[in-house]
């Protein structure tokens, strides 16, 4: 897990966002931060073929636009098809009528990792038809709500499936470990959800192995996190102490201090 | 004032935002901090079914891009179909040629309240044909002179309108209160009349009366910014304390340090 | 160079800013603290109508969306018809299929002034059939490389060039001028190149001399960069500072503290 955390500030990877406007700041920030770099770029006549040249890819439907849905498949058919590490990010899936079979269309296309709160993740494992699992951007699952789903997701499509919440849990269909690091400011400000995508991205472009970098990307924020959350600091506060954390942390207190538990 | 505050709080309102892209930032945060739920997407294919599950609704004209332009419409539609409060904000409207004749078609659809600053509010009044009296995002008139305008437009459409500025005005067309507390910083930082849309949007979800729940906003907005410009503080740093300070002040601060004026 | 900075702030240019959307917080944030006011806008079916109202236009192509693709000609045609000042910021041209031609097609229309990297500044004058000189945001080539495409593209176009890098450059095709003011934190938030060059179509409205212009810009926004890094400050803290220092710094401590080294 350290050498995944500091191979990626070594290399610096480039990160192909396709990805909703909301949370770019943080996204991009965030990226630059943990030691890589950003390019967020949606469109169909762009993304295909900047994704050939980047190092790993995000798709993420958060406020999803015209330019990220009709960039989103071909982005990632084109970073399958040239073997790049890709994140699928299923934001608010459910109830949203295009995004939630998009994201089943983007799952059968081979993403490496696949990145949600327990609704979204028990969404996109049972489909549109089986009723609206989600509400908003917000979970109203718990994580463990969403274990079955994940393993059979993971299963299934061959991935690494990451379900966040209080305590996060990853796993690739037959592993299963629970991250217990944190802080519930990460739910007070927005785009800790994306930037997590972001980061998952840049640590499986260091192609360590999947599983593990999608731990290393979780252990990265929520150490940071905890360490940007002091005592009686203000969301506005949190934001800009996890920007300065994601730089300062080092890749051995984020192995030291991560809470892991193995199932 | 103190409740409508502590219920959003408690409540914890999905407002969906239809908006430009260069505020987003701050929207979402603000609203996080202010203890309501951002969900900022756009387009016609997905905002008119998501504001059903949503509490309320924010269309901002800002940075209007092509897809807020399709969704505005619907989405404002389905919103007073489903009996979502709603919130116009005619950014700018004036001198631009979509949004202001945009904005006209939206106040036809019934909007619980409008919030501009005194240039797009008398604009949104005398109408396209009236000339242009704005030229661009701030207002070249000072509050006072869009009172006359504002009541006109609450009264002919049954809405509250808020009327930003040095002080603010807000009326239902029949009272009138002034509201002032705020501070010079809020206008050297960008956003902050986007997030008291927002902040609107919230209060109204709680829907203890529109008139009240637009003065409560304002209140939330203005006395955080007082607690958040301490002395020699810079703009960059006051965003931040501004979001402290949404998060931090306690209902009833906001119901006593509101320097109201009623009219 | 003080007068130039002292102007932005007494007269408070409006900047129109065709651009990306991942930047734009950055942007605003930067133009409102620096003394300018912003307006975020890219259709083509507003945009070209209100930079007529604008003091001057920044065509940025960073994330480079269907908006901005579309609105970018044509309001570079309105800016150059109505005689304001604009500038062309050809972010991660190189590989990128769109933005390499359009940055061409937008050279032809007579910038004011052009910024960019190294790779960038190549890039735009090699032309796109010199094969591929970015791969992505960041520059690959020092900006020494760039001085000689830097002075041909700036004689050939009648515009002022400025190469950004850990020393920038700024040429007119006949001066050169290095500003060695800076910090690398600038590279480790995003966006600063894109405020650069928002700043510098703030300067240039104030219509002192372009070539003068852009290097107040440059002075202005790398002095804040030294003022903004105290010792031990994280990329998030810097970010919140730059923004201070932007508003703090007077216009007399930019002229005093930039290191210009005439070539």
């Amino acid at each position: 897990m350290a050498l995944t955390v500091a191979a990626v500030r070594e290399r610096a990877p480039l990160v192909l966002g396709v990805t909703g406007t909301a949370t770019q700041g943080l996204v991009a920030d965030g990226l630059l931060a943990g030691g890589a770099r950003p390019m967020l770029t949606a469109t169909a006549d762009e993304s295909p073929t900047l994704v050939t040249v980047a190092d790993a890819l995000l798709v993420n439907l958060g406020s999803l636009n015209g330019d990220a849905r009709e960039g989103a498949v071909p982005t990632a058919r084109s970073a399958t098809a040239y073997g790049k590490a890709w994140v699928l990010d299923p934001v608010a899936i459910g109830v949203a009528p295009v995004r939630t079979p998009l994201a089943h269309q983007l799952l059968a296309l081979g993403p490496t990792a696949v990145r949600g709160n327990a609704s979204e993740v028990v969404a996109l494992h049972r489909g549109a038809t089986g009723g609206h699992f989600g509400h908003g951007p917000d979970a109203t699952l718990g994580p463990d709500a969403a274990i079955d789903s994940a393993r059979a997701l993971a299963a299934a499509h061959g991935c690494v499936v990451a379900v966040s919440g209080p305590v996060d849990a990853v796993t690739d269909g037959e592993r299963l470990v629970r991250v217990a690091s944190g802080h519930p400011l990460l739910t007070r400000i927005s785009g800790t959800g994306c930037l997590l995508g972001a980061l998952t991205a840049a640590t499986l472009s260091v192609r360590v192995g999947a599983f593990g970098a999608v731990v290393a990307a979780t252990a990265l924020l929520t150490v940071a996190a905890e360490r940007a959350a002091v005592e009686g600091v203000g969301p506005g506060t949190f934001r800009i102490r996890l920007l300065d954390a994601l730089d300062a942390v080092s890749a051995d207190e984020v192995a030291t201090k991560v809470r892991l538990e193995w199932v």
